[in-house]
């Protein structure tokens, strides 16, 4: 098991240091969004005198009204390919467990939810990442780069879109590009889906779910975490049209028992979520993001794309390195009175070296704080004795 | 992965041949005691407006009541020897993960409680089985016996005290033997305790817990969910002092982000549970047990101890096979108009051709079901065409 990522999205500070100063929080994908009025209104209503085990596939009355909410997303399933799972988390790993015998290979754009490396070491799995670049956007590396890491031990090929950390969504065109891949190689396409709803700019969502012919190979990982703002709900979902698959996923669902009783019944009022309640939501967080990258892309040395969905974007700074960078935010530097935590981009890379001058921020707080954590930001880089001048996306010189 | 315990434990029944024939389930160990009232009400009483992630070790209130409850017990720990989980199993889950690597041997009397063989298997360790026997009452075997099981590779013991599936209770004595035999060889304890407020006729519980000079030898796993017949809160918490095993638990617990947050306030309304709730729940359940072991004595050919605990018994039939049995049950017979499932034994041994004539009851519906219940056993093996006569613990001869 090697050392947690989860520590290093969440850079130490010393406690003492941080007294009296304010922190924007931009390093944890914990919306402060509201979870819709129907889910807590369905928990404050339980009805039963026994709070018992529930199936380990999930209830059927959840798993039903699952199917509705996919198939009005045009995913076409029913309740047998479904598994009820404890978060997205659980879906992730239970589906490599499932799919992944020791030291079987699975490719995985990075950067990449760090939580990956955890699970895969889990199944004694091996991650191969591929790099994506903050030049283009993150966008999907040319298929010829996932040809040359395919060797006879690579089982699957492991996608977030829209994405965590980066923001980027998948077009069609690249989903379908993946889709050839996938069958060329006969690979298993993971796709962890837990942003779905979140796509901006009239932008449309393709889900492998939506492509003909690969039905065997999908398998998706979902999660109400961030969808309703109930990451603590732990609540999730695997689903699959893989009969085999979903057979051995449902032998580790059993050996855990079930999932949440409460939860699945918050679940099922989740899915009458009214649409008012996504719009609402998509309206912010386009809002927060433009008001984000915009203030970014203003501050001298500072680069950040402007992602199609997720609510995380990440950002090219001036500096040397992020770890120390946001340690020093965080420990040695204070305007007006407060301060900025960032996620250092390291986290998310496995290739050596890569994401040193990135971090990601998640525009989980209100456009106003965001703005003024923006404003520190900038002050930040003017002292921060680490500053590194780019030009054209390479480090220039070293500063001080 | 081999094939799901779980299943072996809920025999397959065809549907259509169980239409209209009542089934009494002492199969399955889903208490139907009513769930705590202060429990329930907290669930409706939760008021947040984001339900988010908590901390991965747990909420610190939650584990400061936990610390409140342990301690009254005797076990004089602190909020840093708690990792709260989803449920046991996934504490039993990340402490396997956490001390066993890859071809670790752990040491488990059985008949146990099967899913350890899946937990252990996700932990890519090895079980090895050591046979305590239904003509003492399943008590803990010789330690010479797991002396001889000892090996380089071996980090630990595994009990469960009281005990699924035989509800057999360790003495202090007991106790107080596997500890030497502990430090002897320098070996985790990993204690399910699942069990440990239901002791009978004032037999008194003894937790690892309560002995001197092993705290970092260890782990203590447990859930409320038989406690407070609270299974679909998925709630548990692995306890260990030893600073090393508590800091990499915690990096597992870090990979799936955190348990369930309104599960940790209802648990935390659940240590503030009556005494009178335990009283009850205590006398009701001996006097199930008393029921239910005094029938079955009175059954010819059938042999019962009477365990110190928990809700189970295990039971020796006289019949040629469970599996065949319990299924024969199901499918084959009806005694007015109703039928019995039971666990087949076999589902808790590893050794090949243990418990062939035993078979898990638990006793969580209520007397005058068992009674009915019993009389159906009675009844179905008088003419069961697998029976066999049982003379001084030994199969006599095969009969038809
Ligand atoms: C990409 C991605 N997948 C999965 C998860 C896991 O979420 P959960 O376990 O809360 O469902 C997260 C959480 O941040 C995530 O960002
Ligand atoms: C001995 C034992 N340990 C652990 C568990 C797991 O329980 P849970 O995951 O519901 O806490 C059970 C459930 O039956 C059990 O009998």
């Amino acid at each position: 098991m090697p050392a947690s990522p989860i520590r290093k999205l969440t850079p130490f500070a010393d406690k003492a240091k941080l007294d009296g100063k304010k922190v924007y929080h931009l390093n944890i994908g914990q919306p402060d969004i509201e979870t819709p009025e129907g889910m807590i209104n369905a928990i404050k209503g339980i009805d039963f005198k026994v709070w018992a085990y529930t199936p380990s596939e999930g209830t059927l009355s959840y798993r039903k009204k699952l199917v509705s909410y996919y198939n009005r997303a045009g995913y076409n399933i029913n309740t047998e390919n479904i598994i009820v799972t404890t978060g997205g988390s659980e879906a992730i790993n239970i589906a490599l467990m499932t799919c992944l015998d020791p030291g079987d290979e699975i490719i995985i754009p990075e950067p990449f939810y760090a939580n990956y490396n955890g699970f895969a070491c889990q199944a004694d799995a091996v991650v191969k990442p591929i790099l994506s670049y903050i030049d283009n956007g993150f966008a999907l590396p040319p298929i010829s780069e996932f040809e040359k890491l395919i060797t006879p031990k690579t089982r699957g090929i492991m996608i977030c879109s829209p994405n965590n950390p980066t923001g980027y969504l998948y077009s069609k065109e690249e989903m379908e590009a993946l889709k050839d891949l996938i069958l060329k190689h006969d690979l298993y396409l993971f796709a962890d889906e837990a942003y779905r709803e979140f796509c901006y700019d009239g932008r449309e969502f393709t889900s492998p779910m939506h492509l003909d012919g690969i039905d065997d190979n999908v398998i998706i990982l979902d999660t109400v975490s961030k969808r309703y703002s109930a990451c603590g709900a732990r609540l999730g979902c695997i689903i699959t049209k893989n009969k085999e698959v979903w057979a051995t996923a449902l032998k580790f669902a059993q050996a855990r028992l079930s999932a949440g009783m409460v939860e699945q019944i918050a679940g099922e009022a989740a899915i009458d979520t009214p649409d008012s309640y996504f719009e609402a939501v998509t309206k912010e967080y386009t809002h927060r993001r433009d008001v984000l990258v915009n203030a970014l892309n203003k501050i001298d040395g500072v680069y950040c794309p402007n992602p199609g969905g997720a609510f995380y974007v990440c950002a090219r700074l001036p500096i040397d390195d992020s770890d120390k960078f946001c340690q020093w935010m965080l420990e040695s530097f204070t305007y007006n009175n407060a301060t900025v935590m960032f996620a250092p981009a390291t986290g998310f890379y496995s290739t050596p070296g890569a994401g040193i001058n990135e971090v990601r921020m998640a525009y989980v707080i209100n456009p106003d704080d965001l703005n003024a954590a923006m404003k520190c930001l900038e002050e930040g880089l003017k002292v921060y004795p680490g500053r590194v001048e780019v030009e054209n996306g390479k480090q220039k010189e070293a500063h001080a």
